[in-house]
């Protein structure tokens, strides 16, 4: 089976497939989507994803296009069920999930590039609605982990609920809102930042080269 | 075990919860959370799920508030599997995920009441706002289960990805979005008024007495 990832370096939905590819080791290969040039408004992206979102990845066979990061992370750890994701209880994997849909659907969201712009044109005021709406997932994440997390958001180990934290929290700095405000997420971040995977994944990596890394 | 629903009448999130129970006939309560009067900012809702959010399912033993829909019916899917609301295959468990996903990302976020106010204090504003994101959503999941729908959104069994359409075909309704622009929704729609459990869970079921059913 031949895995095709379509994705954006900066883009944290691609960034969470990325990781779980890195985490599992699963051979893939990666086709950028320029979002700056409007790549994801062509007719081939459309056809790969009607959304015009990434991450999308390619299964050939049997040649079928999936996208939604939350399903793409679901199908690889039922397909490539080592290095796990998800805890082996259900109500254990149940809040993994529910952490990783706080920044899924109550966060990521709302801070698109296209709700910003739909939003307002004037970038200050997408700069404020999009520090808003982060702050308030971050807050709610903040909340519900202070019960689960250890030295991941779920426990000790690296979830799924972590492959989707990260990202936004790289979303957190590109839009000046601290995560220094949020202990446990802080704590998350720290340890992190130590995996080899994440370094594997994280944008940087994967920048166009005539982007200085860490640019905005 | 036993399951109290914290919900809302007219939440989406919440209908699709209320679906899955009686899908699966698990005995469950029901308290009414009430958005108008703003109870989902108390304190005792936010200890529910800080997020604020409806629905969130309190599981006792062992005595925790689980939120976000999909966490929800995932979990119930796993505890409860017969009636099932996934397909068998990894592949058609993740492209079922992926319709989910379409709304319960893509879409309903953006409509959510919270967001339109912040969008906007003007009401003609906000029903601009909400109509965009609808048609979007509705648009890519029309195209996406243009290759997966049968008598459902993916083949002729009921999944969790109607569970996440139907009750956004209702959102599109009360803000006049016509639904009949999409063939394929259209003819799920009609097929999922024919099920019991359809009717068991829908809003106008558990509208306040004082509120007419079909009242905006």
């Amino acid at each position: 089976m031949r895995l095709t990832l379509y994705h954006y370096w900066r883009s944290s939905s691609s960034w969470r497939v990325r990781w779980a590819l890195a985490h599992k080791a699963v051979a893939h290969e990666l086709v950028a989507v320029n979002l700056l040039e409007g790549e994801q408004r062509s007719a081939e992206h459309l056809s790969r994803n009607p959304t015009g979102f990434v991450p999308s990845l390619f299964i050939d066979p049997p040649g079928i296009h999936l996208a939604e990061s939350s399903a793409i992370i679901e199908w690889l750890e039922e397909t490539y069920p080592s290095q796990p994701l998800f805890p082996a209880a259900p109500l254990d994997r149940a809040r993994v999930r529910q952490l990783c849909q706080i920044i899924n659907a109550g966060t990521q969201p709302l801070q698109n590039l296209s709700v910003q712009r739909k939003h307002s044109s004037d970038p200050s005021q997408q700069k404020q609605w999009t520090q808003h709406w982060i702050s308030v997932g971050l807050n709610a994440y903040e909340e519900v982990c202070r019960k689960t997390a250890g030295r991941y958001s779920f426990g000790d180990r690296l979830t799924a609920a972590d492959l989707f934290l990260i990202p936004q929290c790289y979303n957190a700095s590109r839009f000046d809102v601290p995560i220094s405000q949020y202990p446990n997420i802080r704590r998350v971040h720290e340890n992190a930042l130590e995996l080899e995977s994440y370094h594997d994944s994280a944008p940087d990596r994967f920048a166009p080269a005539q982007v200085a890394p860490g640019s905005q």
